[in-house]
């Protein structure tokens, strides 16, 4: 769905060429093109296929996957366009190593669409992406690639160091992926609600805490502070549906491992205690053990 | 369920009568008498009712509604039957004080079955109901009602203090019945596993620890450690589904108020930290908000 939104908005702007898994998903673009409705409606002419030595090297390769996928789609790469730089656009940390030896541009979007079908997508929240350089990228690149997307039609902003704003969307994306997973709740006022004892508030103040320490210790100042991520999210009154919910309802393996994962395997390098987030991810993977 | 148990095995020792909140209900009983099958295979007559003034006073009045249900319960009973003694099996702690001026015994029971109509209850786990008095009331009508229990086929057990018991199984009770609502899973193997670090089983040792903690400075020496009865209930294999977890995916209020609250209440009252068990209620107070 992200990959998508930037295939085709970048399609009015540069050439774009889509690598797919499903032979017929590429069929279906190539004879197609590609739809976006909602915030803006056009449709790009792409050039689509299911091996990259059927596409010309492309100058910059997005990969926007889920990381549940992120190591096929970087064995996929393997061989083929070394000299595209590559743009990660993953939850949690860490995906960035997939793509060693390349040039790597990390991002973190805030956007959000609905895929409707293999060649439609609709662009629902019209929110930031945000770009950094990983290792030795020059922020020249990510400074053009900003402008690129930007000039595409979409939100962008580039940082000369992205962690702050990655470690904020982290600790926000853990928290509240899983709590709304476990409890069946939409992203909604409860997340904020302190009023009782038994307020689910509490609980969310107290993981995104967990995290902030994490944060402190890693030397990361963030970029926001998550729990007023998680307030400005539930007054704005979108009760967001994460992932995460989407994926328990549907029975589908979740991302706890690589969203909440990076941030526990943080936690135990550094060696602070994190006692709700883990016992959130292990209510997780047995969630994920019932579905069998 | 536990009602109809207790019932139908009672009535063929003793005159039973059944007070009943639906009219249909007294009326099926009365025609047709409550079967048990499974371990057990009888009809046994009764006398049902929804005024308790159409029943004959009782020696011994057995309320096993669940908590949820219990102050309705105690409410229909007020002015009837003043010399009866009141044998109340709940999970939680303090339901005793909804009869105040009454004999009252305390009891848990681990027996369980289906309920499969009206008239017809399944008895399936043969496990011991445990007895104890509450305040002034004699030993000795805990001893008799107990023989009486085991003479109409039950398994039942007399302890002079009932409460090391109670807490044994409102430790293991409030820990069971969360994790198997938060995460979909029956009391399975899961529960016990400690090999991996996100391995489900830590979390339920340490939540089991903070109930023990509770108990330890609520003065209780536990008769069993919930740890171990966990333990010993994943390897039967009975793969038992937790009521509390049959509630949620009915999308009907849960007893956490009353058990696992009964537990957070008694450690705030004694200064006691229990930030796994207090998450876990917070989960699934957030799980009932869902449904609407």
């Amino acid at each position: 769905m992200i990959g998508s939104l930037f295939a085709g908005h970048l399609g009015r702007v540069a050439e774009v060429s889509v690598l797919c898994r499903r032979e017929e998903h590429a069929t279906a673009l190539n004879e197609e093109g590609l739809r976006v409705s909602g915030r803006h409606d056009f449709v790009t002419r792409v050039a689509a296929a299911t091996d990259p030595a059927e596409l010309p090297e492309p100058e910059l390769a997005l990969v926007a996957t889920k990381t549940t996928e992120l190591a096929a789609a970087a064995a996929r790469l393997d061989g083929h366009w070394p000299e595209a730089a590559v743009m990660t656009v993953q939850n949690g940390l860490g995906a960035e190593e997939a793509f060693d030896g390349r040039r790597v541009i990390s991002a973190v979007t805030f956007m959000s669409g609905t895929r409707h079908s293999d060649t439609h997508v609709e662009y629902i929240l019209d929110t930031e992406t945000w770009l950094g350089p990983y290792g030795e990228t020059p922020y020249e690149l990510v400074e053009e690639t900003a402008a690129l997307i930007v000039e595409s039609g979409l939100k962008a902003r580039a940082f000369e160091d992205l962690r702050p704003a990655q470690w904020s969307k982290l600790i926000f994306n853990a928290t509240v992926n899983a709590v709304a997973a476990l409890t069946g709740l939409p992203h909604d006022p409860h997340f904020a609600a302190r009023d009782e004892p038994a307020d689910l508030g509490h609980l969310v103040f107290e993981l995104v805490e967990e995290g902030k320490r994490v944060a402190a210790a890693a030397g990361v100042e963030l970029h926001e502070d998550p729990w007023e991520m998680n307030v400005l999210a539930t007054r704005r009154g979108s009760r967001h549906y994460p992932s995460m919910l989407e994926d328990v309802e549907a029975r589908r393996p979740t991302e706890i491992a690589h969203i909440n994962g990076s941030l526990l395997r943080e936690a135990r390098r550094r060696g602070v205690e994190t006692p709700l987030q883990t016992a959130l991810y292990r209510l997780i993977k047995a969630k994920e053990a019932s579905y069998s």
